[in-house]
């Protein structure tokens, strides 16, 4: 199976770009809704949960995992490379791939976690491969909440969003990275308020994309994962609220499974 | 010690509150800000994280236990109280019992997180003590992401907080108890919100007019405590962000020490 794990439900974003890109492959998602939310914490508790979600996904049977998070992605990822032997995917690179390709005057904005902000990954990433680009971020820790409220639409959003955007709007920035895997329920906001000469760059449809090539050219992966169009969905921690989030996100009745971690 | 935990930052307005009515006792206090919040995760798992919270307390000394989060005084009182032999208090009974001596008319307002009002308990013991009172709550889950941030007087948490009250405005309410020990935070905002006939009840004063008077009635208790007017603060994780959050609510530099949980 394709495991997926994230610090909550907003994972579920890239569960729902997969299953559109990838309709037969199984997954497995494992959300740590108990000690949601990532963002704000330390750099070494969120790496000691990413190596406690990815066990729980190994034993589960995946056969390759997703870190559908970006504070766990930007401070994990090369750890849990160098410990497990498995395919390990991140949400950065394949977002920073595609801004790449559709800046035309390379001003790229990024918004994020304060976490994954602070960690500076998107600029130095960026920086790497094109260092004429100019980068500019803005950290947006109450998107987090709002999401998972379900205050899609709310007048309070659209003013919050606004308020993030702000320091962004006049830098002349024509891709906008949403560096969070909650933003994209967020997206027709967002394109609002940043101005529709702005490319958003939605990182769940990068990584579905990027995976996608990825199984197509590595046969032995595809024959390790199975293929029943099946998906299975745990929780460190279960609520009404969860249930109601997750079925907004996913646009389907799903069955939460709580798991202790 | 006075052992004093919450599920973040929050419990620390008690602390506060602690300062100024007993200057002289010392106070342990444990921040679950690697967890937090509480206020939307289960009641199994607040109560496993609330024992091991108080083991960490006494562990560290403390003769004496204050739950300073609603959500765990609501869930977990009654199996703290069951395991341990050492008093244990809570935050909501002290403040019905000042609701309940403020009111003239018996209809008194209630708002918490998500948790806290789902578990039904201010109503509940409200009833208990005086049947013929009206309570009217409401769930405000957004306010702690926006203590939490700092945004102590923004317009986007002027807007929010109107909007949480406006249910309770029209009931005629005399009392208003702050169900959460973040909010006295907000407790400006909110009195302008509901109006100023309404009597804001505030647990961290209510809860450390209880302790002063159980002190002075338990001599016992007392000559356990140790008085050198100095308090220590741990939690299980740290970022700067949480010391500034921190010195916004004690209005002092603090040294916070990490521990794992």
């Amino acid at each position: 199976m394709i495991g997926i794990f994230d610090s909550g439900l907003g994972g579920l974003t890239v569960v729902r770009t997969m299953m559109k890109q990838l309709p037969e492959y199984d997954i497995v998602y494992f959300g740590d809704t108990a000690r949601t939310p990532y963002g704000s914490k330390s750099r070494e508790t969120v790496i000691g949960y990413s190596f406690e979600n990815t066990e729980f996904l190994i034993k589960m049977g995946a056969k390759l995992i997703i870190i559908a998070c970006n504070t766990a992605s930007s401070v994990a990822t090369h750890k849990l490379s160098e410990k497990y032997n498995l395919p390990i995917f991140e949400v950065i690179t394949p977002a920073i791939e595609n801004a790449l390709s559709a800046t035309r005057n390379h001003k790229i904005g990024v918004i994020g976690t304060r976490a994954t902000i602070n960690s500076n990954i998107y600029e130095q990433k960026i920086m790497e491969k094109k260092p004429e680009a100019h980068v500019y971020s803005n950290a947006c820790p109450l998107l987090v909440p709002l999401v998972e409220e379900g205050w899609l639409s709310k007048p309070e959003t659209r003013m919050i969003v606004k308020k993030y955007l702000h320091p962004l709007k006049g830098k002349q920035i024509d891709t906008l990275i949403l560096g969070c895997t909650h933003y994209p329920l967020l997206k027709d906001i967002i394109q609002h308020k940043i101005g529709k000469q702005v490319k958003i760059i939605d990182s769940s449809i990068s990584i579905a994309s990027q995976i996608k090539s990825y199984i197509q050219n590595s046969p032995e992966i595809d024959l390790s994962l199975s293929k029943k169009g099946k998906s299975k969905f745990y929780v460190s921690d279960i609520t009404d609220q969860f249930k109601l989030t997750a079925q907004k996100i996913l646009k389907q009745k799903i069955h939460l499974e709580h798991v202790i971690q």
